[in-house]
């Protein structure tokens, strides 16, 4: 096997656990971690970096667990430093942790740009060789697969390649496995990394590099793949590029583009098709809001909106795409738009119905009232769910669940500085009932959504598993100032799935009160459906 | 000037006001785009993209608003596609509502992979051939620099080189300026890149290249710069990698990689510490969220988790930062600090108190406050009126006008169908009066703005010149759906000059009228201050 046989293995080295928690607003707890290490493990990562065992209680724990939890495939690899200066390998205590931690895998950073040796560390360059040195040397006599970490890699071969060689040639000759080139400051840009890591690699034998590269020059997917088509094996990075500044590496891009589109073999090739999945996973247990753009796994990276293209888009799908989304577990969404012609709105449509042709009444009744409502200010790109109502009330397929006799909501404030408060009235007819319910609320969206669900939660019982997730309120016509249309959208969730709703009024209590209202509904509808089938 | 020379200049095309709008959810009036294409022209870009004439009547009136208002370096082009197969371009309607655009850049887009001439156009391989010479040469005898952009040029060149070549030799022959290759698909990784446009770049005279890439494999940034390394002269992207599916090529990340880092000539050089700001203004006025993580320019880009670093940080920052973050007008921030941004502010501060110093004690205050109020979820970016009145309290230049005793608005909807009507009342102290009013409107904003103003009429008759003119409400921590803080920003102006507030609280109304009643006050106190000038 050599640097050019394109087919060649490449091991994902998943660092979400421990560099990717480093981002701005990301914690995770150890049942957090477990959960990931888990799913990470099934997905077929090669190794999970857990965490630093020295650095924090939580780690320490983390490891812990994880002594009695089998892996299937993934080997579990635990991040310290080189042992200090002033102490040897063996007495160093933090490397004794690391060694506790019973990971197969120990991955350790060291310096290997000589400015940071000298100022940082204020010791000699000789003896960052030596620390590197003992420190790889007993870690591998303690049976441990040894990977070195060398932090500033790139920016010290710039400036000192001799001396940047000599730390990576330290950590081979004594024995360590990988050594991670790192782009610490990750400002280096893809050709640099292509030259810089063609000539280390020159000089040492095929099979010992690392790529580890950072986004902040928005080059993290690109620097590491220019790293592996010169011969690096092993890439490191995290699920959803979580991590510090601008995050790291890219897991979620650069796995496909290496497994789909240049040939290489990786152990998750299998469970490419959970790749999507799991990026939602992440993102949800970070508590971060998912990128809908984000490459190959984003709720956008396959939405068509152009009118034009759709139709010869349904003949030749994969000339308007450049990968099949279902191989990543996305799929295509054809986004119905100002810019969307009737054939965009008949694919939809088909979907559900596929009976319904393009010059079906029920067909051309959805395009006109599609039409009326565009003009009215509503969007249904963002609001699939309330699209798919309005179809299914086109179509003679909608049930009413409830009807609506009105609502009140009051906002009031005495006194310059006391707090708001807000309280909502719903009133509305269920299963022949009059139903009259009032709460309070955060603010007004907030208190009808419970004043709603005081109103339906004794008929439906299902809607205790649905649960609002985002909520966004944009002005339609900007230029009439407070009196303009407003547009909202609710997103919604239960445990299997997600939906997002719209409602258009020149009020935006009213605009709301109408997503929620559909939002409410569609869960319903949804949940009743699938109790059926 | 030859492809290898590294400091030769590259014209930064935009198309965030076309491509850029392709983006799930963003939807720009005519008047956010007259402000856009002033920015853009203010910052330094050498061409702009408008939109799209003929596709809708929005784009037109854009066109049109343009005619009488100079831009001061960057050239507007007017998009479009080749004539249609069976007409002439002078008999063609489409290219003479490109001309009616009266740009002096028009650039159309045409076929240059066979399959979709041959399945999607279902045209001989001849006729596309002739349609973009017949385009080429029309547009360019009506003097217009003329761009062509290849539509699916890498794919299509993968599969037939050939043909691909011919398509590009037909505009060249013709007189075309500038050739753009567009990765339409968005999934070419930069090897690839590099590979082909080195290969085209051989076949004709160097300088009618650009570089068009989308994200769909979170390359578009690499992408663009492989293809300007070996020779592109030309690279077209969008303010935030806005646009369709994945976005588009990043110019946020494009312009400085290329400028400060590859030594490339661009004419924004001058402008570049005003990247960060030109970001956060194309967000605001796309209504969407900024991306913290994002390269060079996002909140977190040079955020520095405190710890070990941060002290020899201070000292040698280059050597743990990629790039001065002041050279993009963005900065550090060290995550433990309540502090950040502490210079930003105190420039802030001096531009209207020269003889406030970083120790005195108004500084303090204000820098407290901001703190305080950013935690809660404000952000002045957008809302410097709100930071005038707040350094003005801080610094004992405020005088109240009036002082709030309360509020309250009702909403309310009877019977499903009808619409719902609202009504605000309000109280306040005016010159030691108490004034009691009631209004209805269209929404809560607009019966509040109207019952503030009944209420301040009488007092304070320089009101009347005083509009709303836009309103924005964004929720700031997205997670905890209805009850998540809501960021109400408004935008007002006088007969000379245009200013914004902001208000944030958990209640959507209770934010919109923080920042109504800041815009009102910052207006009055204006016109007061003019008076007496």
């Amino acid at each position: 096997m050599t640097a050019n046989s394109s087919s060649r293995k490449i091991d994902i080295y998943d660092t979400t656990l421990r560099d990717g928690s480093q981002g701005e607003g990301i914690s995770f707890s150890v049942e957090d971690k477990v959960k990931i290490a888990k799913r990470l493990d099934a997905f077929g990562v090669d190794y999970i970096e857990g965490g630093w065992p020295g650095s924090n209680p939580k780690d320490i724990e983390f490891f812990d667990r994880m002594k009695s939890i089998p892996l299937k495939h993934a080997k579990l690899a635990a991040f310290g430093s080189t042992r200090r200066p002033t102490t040897t390998a063996e007495t160093d205590p933090m490397l004794q942790q690391l060694l506790d931690a019973q990971t197969p895998v120990i991955t350790f950073v060291g310096k290997s740009w000589d400015f940071h040796v000298t100022e940082a560390l204020r010791i000699p360059l000789e003896t960052n060789l030596e620390m590197i040195a003992d420190t790889t040397r007993y870690l591998k006599s303690k049976g441990k697969e040894v990977i070195y970490d060398a932090e500033h890699f790139f920016d010290g071969y710039k400036r000192n390649p001799e001396y940047t060689s000599k730390c990576v040639a330290a950590a081979l000759d004594a024995g360590c496995d990988v050594v991670a080139l790192c782009d610490t400051n990750g400002g280096t840009l893809p050709n640099e990394i292509s030259k810089i890591v063609s000539e280390i690699g020159a000089r040492f034998p095929y099979g010992k590099f690392a790529i580890h590269t950072h986004n902040d020059a928005e080059c993290g997917v690109a620097n590491s793949l220019a790293a592996i088509e010169v011969g690096a094996i092993q890439v490191q990075g995290t699920i959803n590029g979580l991590g510090e500044r601008t995050g790291n590496a890219n897991l979620t891009s650069i796995v496909p583009s290496l497994g789909l589109k240049l040939g290489y073999t990786l152990s998750c090739m299998p469970r490419m098709k959970e790749l999507a999945e799991l990026s939602n996973f992440i993102d949800e247990i970070a508590n971060v809001p998912p990128k809908t753009w984000a490459a190959y796994v984003g709720r956008s990276a396959f939405a068509h909106k152009a009118g034009l293209h759709v139709d010869a888009m349904r003949k030749n799908s994969e000339t308007y795409e450049h990968i099949d989304p279902i191989l990543v577990g996305n799929e295509r969404r054809i986004l119905v738009s100002e810019h969307s012609g009737a054939s965009t709105i008949l694919e939809k449509v088909q979907r559900d119905n596929s009976d319904l042709r393009k010059d079906s009444p029920e067909t051309k009744e959805i395009l006109k009232q599609v039409a009326r409502l565009e003009h009215e200010g509503y969007s249904f790109e963002g609001a699939e769910a309330s699209f798919e109502l309005l179809v299914k009330k086109a179509t003679g397929n909608y049930r009413s669940l409830f009807e609506l006799t009105g609502y009140r909501v009051i906002v009031e404030r005495r006194g310059g500085d006391k707090e708001a408060i807000t309280e909502a009235t719903v009133k509305l007819r269920v299963n022949d009932q009059e139903v009259l319910t009032v709460a309070e609320g955060d603010g007004p969206v907030n208190a009808l959504d419970s004043a709603l669900r005081k109103a339906l939660a004794e008929h439906y019982p299902d809607l205790a598993d649905i649960r609002l997730t985002d909520f966004k309120v944009r002005v339609v016509n900007a230029k009439e100032g407070a009196a303009a249309k407003v547009r909202a959208i609710v997103d919604s969730a239960d445990s299997s799935d997600t939906w997002s709703t719209i409602g258009v009024s020149t009020n935006i209590i009213d605009a709301s009160w109408h997503a929620l209202v559909d939002s409410i509904e569609y869960g319903l509808l949804r949940e009743s459906a699938r109790a059926g089938e």
